[in-house]
């Protein structure tokens, strides 16, 4: 579940902007506000099956975007390759202090490793 | 001209996948094909104004999408934060050798920058 709310947050910050003004409200509502679907009811003035229906209709479009475009996986991919230099970077560090050629060597792999993502 | 063949080559990357395929044929001929109007006319069995039509339509399409979601501008500063990094260890690299707590400290440096991306 935690990994749906993850999920699902990621997606919209990406394409929320694609979706009607209705479901970026109730999108935000339930998983920003964390209300529940009878609390948005409530407060939008529609069914709970209203509330549901809007839901399950934003996060399917959300998903269709990304099918398409695949844009979420790319800033995951980036974000992993950024995690990945900085466990380099912590190992490059805990090499000894008299061994700067190793150091350096590292550095080195690092920036290989950095321009292929440039 | 340069930078708008690369503007939307890469709005075209990002987004390309929302436009219709005659759309996506068009586009593809004229900026990665390097195919004149005419030349795409005579192919697509369509009117040389009709080709320009749909590619003005296509590129405003483009520019709408970057306008609501802004993805590209986001990889790109992303990009640019990469080469930023690449030169702060350029510079790390260019230290004395002898001097390997001011590289240390340069590292350190860096993984803050990194991680603030992360």
């Amino acid at each position: 579940m935690y990994d749906k709310i993850v999920q699902i947050a990621l997606l919209f910050d990406f394409y929320g902007q694609l979706l009607t003004e209705k479901q970026i409200e109730i999108i935000d509502m339930y998983y920003n506000d964390d209300l529940s679907l009878s609390e948005i009811a409530e407060q939008q003035d529609i069914s709970r099956q209203g509330v549901y229906d809007t839901l399950k209709r934003a996060e399917k479009t959300l998903f269709e975007y990304e099918d398409k475009l695949g844009l979420v996986n790319r800033f995951l991919q980036q974000k992993e390759s950024l995690s990945k230099i900085n466990t380099m970077l912590d190992r490059t560090l805990e090499i000894e202090e008299n061994d700067v050629g190793l150091i350096k060597d590292e550095l080195e792999n690092i920036k290989i490793y950095i321009e292929n993502l440039i």
